[in-house]
């Protein structure tokens, strides 16, 4: 997990007992009578990361005030079996969207053949994330209040509206700053926000202090795809362990390329617009490729629309931690929230 | 719908009004506030074909005894608004089965290139469908008892599973019937039975007869499986309405050809795998592979299997009516499951 390392003591270890809970319940809800089901799921080891989802949950958990009745200077500082299935799902549902996102479509597999998924077909990557989904949904109407599947269900309507919107927007060079901040905020921030929210509502908590929760869910969730998006076009291909250069294949334009479009002189400006017609043309070889991206990253950085798009991530930041400090009393587990939210500024992988 | 035409009265008013209800809340779900998301959602208008399982749910409804306080003779007769409900998330997990069923694999891709999606590409396909069954667990989870919730998403994992089964047995030309069975069972009958029995479960009908309620959907869905099966092989093509043949395309074996396989002589039989050697190749002409499916549906026809798969299949629709007569009073909706299952077996579409 991100931060976890940085943080000793009761909480740090409270929090890897729950995370293997978490672990423990994914594999156990996706058992099924039959071997080829269980060997396909096998599969989903490969998507698992950074688990930032369910940390969300269960730190938020933790740093939510005890209920009303209590007092309300003192945190929770406890998770519920309630607040473990709910990372379960929330971390089920993510791996779904991973697997449907490696779905390949004609152009790419005209390119590329069956070399890069390590599922057989399409097909099968397809009927592995609805398996996810199905179970995903299962599990979360084991618990008995039926507004926690509602939730849920919102989040993922909302998840696939902001990938039906960047679908739409594909080869859009003229997307503006607004639609993208749009996009990602249901794509990725949707879940991250319900992830906190969800949190606060199992424990109880004031309205008011679980729409912070979703705020700080939803700010947090969009600085993390917008430096997603700057290593896609600028990272070091090693350490973020997948291939970059990917959202210019797709011609999706992300916060750095908007910028360098709207400010750059006319010249740079139409240049630019022209490698990124190259980058998507199915038959430009891996060579000229990866020339074209070194070249689009070094005139990004130099006409400062990545430090652009990071300026704006690190305001986000700002924004969910003031939001943490204003709504939840102190303790380990709120710097835990502060210091995750640190850690997506950070991050080079 | 199968067979409204054939009942006059009351009963097929009241579902004339119940179905249009369902159309109603299907489309009213899945709207949202970004136009590009209501412009895709326009074409799953396509799919919209015989309304099998809300007409499951609704009619099922219709045929339970009223609950047992007062008096277990009489039907309810009625259909409350969670069926309308339930029939609504069931039609939608359905067409996102086929919204995902027409996703492409690379061999089908480099044949037909793009022209045999309407939609943009695979990954709208993908999203599309996930937009389906993520509203479907939304709507679901309006209803207060989270029990039905989990129960349809029992039924999705069911289906995912069969599906994932399917694929697995591609190319399998030793598939046993018990597994093909097996198979179509979880694929297609799993929904078709819960569809019955939740609407015998909302009724607060006794455990038993949601029981049978269920057992008739599994039946029904199975023989409706096998004569699909059956028509894929040797149906007129104008009058299915869709492209036949698929199966072989994609290697998949159903019963007349277990049936062929395991019954004629070696040469026939050798001949026969040869065939479907043949169909399992992507650069096939399609003038050889058409002659190839009729020269295998004259084969199948002449040795018997196909009037086999449909022996099977009349057998179960059997079993169906007579767990219906078992186990429901007498109505009007009674005898519309009995002439539903039978519309199963002279349906030629």
């Amino acid at each position: 997990m991100l931060v976890l390392a940085q943080h000793d003591g009761m909480i740090s270890e409270q929090l890897a007992d729950d995370l293997a809970d978490v672990e423990a319940r994914f594999a156990a809800e996706l058992q099924s009578d039959l071997d080829c089901v269980n060997d396909l799921a096998a599969h989903i080891e490969r998507y698992r990361g950074k688990m930032l989802r369910p940390t969300l949950v269960l730190v938020s958990a933790l740093a939510c005030p005890a209920s009303q009745g209590e007092g309300e200077s003192e945190t929770a500082n406890a998770t519920t079996e309630a607040h473990r299935i709910i990372a379960t799902v929330a971390e089920m549902v993510h791996m779904a969207t991973l697997v449907h996102d490696d779905i390949l479509d004609e152009a790419e597999i005209r390119r590329k053949g069956k070399t890069i998924n390590n599922l057989t077909t399409n097909e099968t990557a397809v009927m592995l994330g609805d398996y996810l989904i199905s179970h995903a949904y299962h599990l979360c109407s084991t618990l008995p209040d039926v507004q926690l599947a509602r939730m849920i269900a919102n989040a993922t309507n909302t998840v696939c509206e902001g990938e039906l919107y960047q679908l739409h927007n594909r080869g859009n060079f003229e997307l503006s700053e607004e639609v993208y901040f749009e996009i990602i905020r249901r794509k990725t921030a949707s879940l991250c926000g319900m992830c906190c929210k969800l949190a606060g509502y199992i424990s109880k908590t004031k309205d008011a202090v679980a729409d912070a929760l979703y705020a700080y869910g939803e700010k947090l969730g969009i600085a993390f795809q917008i430096v997603d998006d700057v290593l896609d076009l600028t990272g070091d291909e090693q350490t973020v362990g997948k291939s970059l250069g990917r959202d210019l294949e797709k011609s999706k334009l992300t916060l750095p390329l908007i910028h360098y479009r709207d400010t750059a002189g006319e010249s740079d400006r139409a240049e630019m617009i022209d490698l990124l017609q190259q980058q998507a043309q199915v038959d430009l070889s891996i060579d000229m490729r990866s020339m074209q991206v070194s070249e689009i990253a070094v005139r990004l950085r130099e006409h400062g629309s990545v430090d652009y798009a990071r300026v704006k991530a690190a305001e986000l930041i700002e924004q969910a931690k003031q939001l943490v400090c204003d709504n939840l009393p102190e303790s380990s587990a709120r710097d835990l929230l502060l210091s995750m939210a640190d850690a997506v500024l950070s991050r080079d992988f």
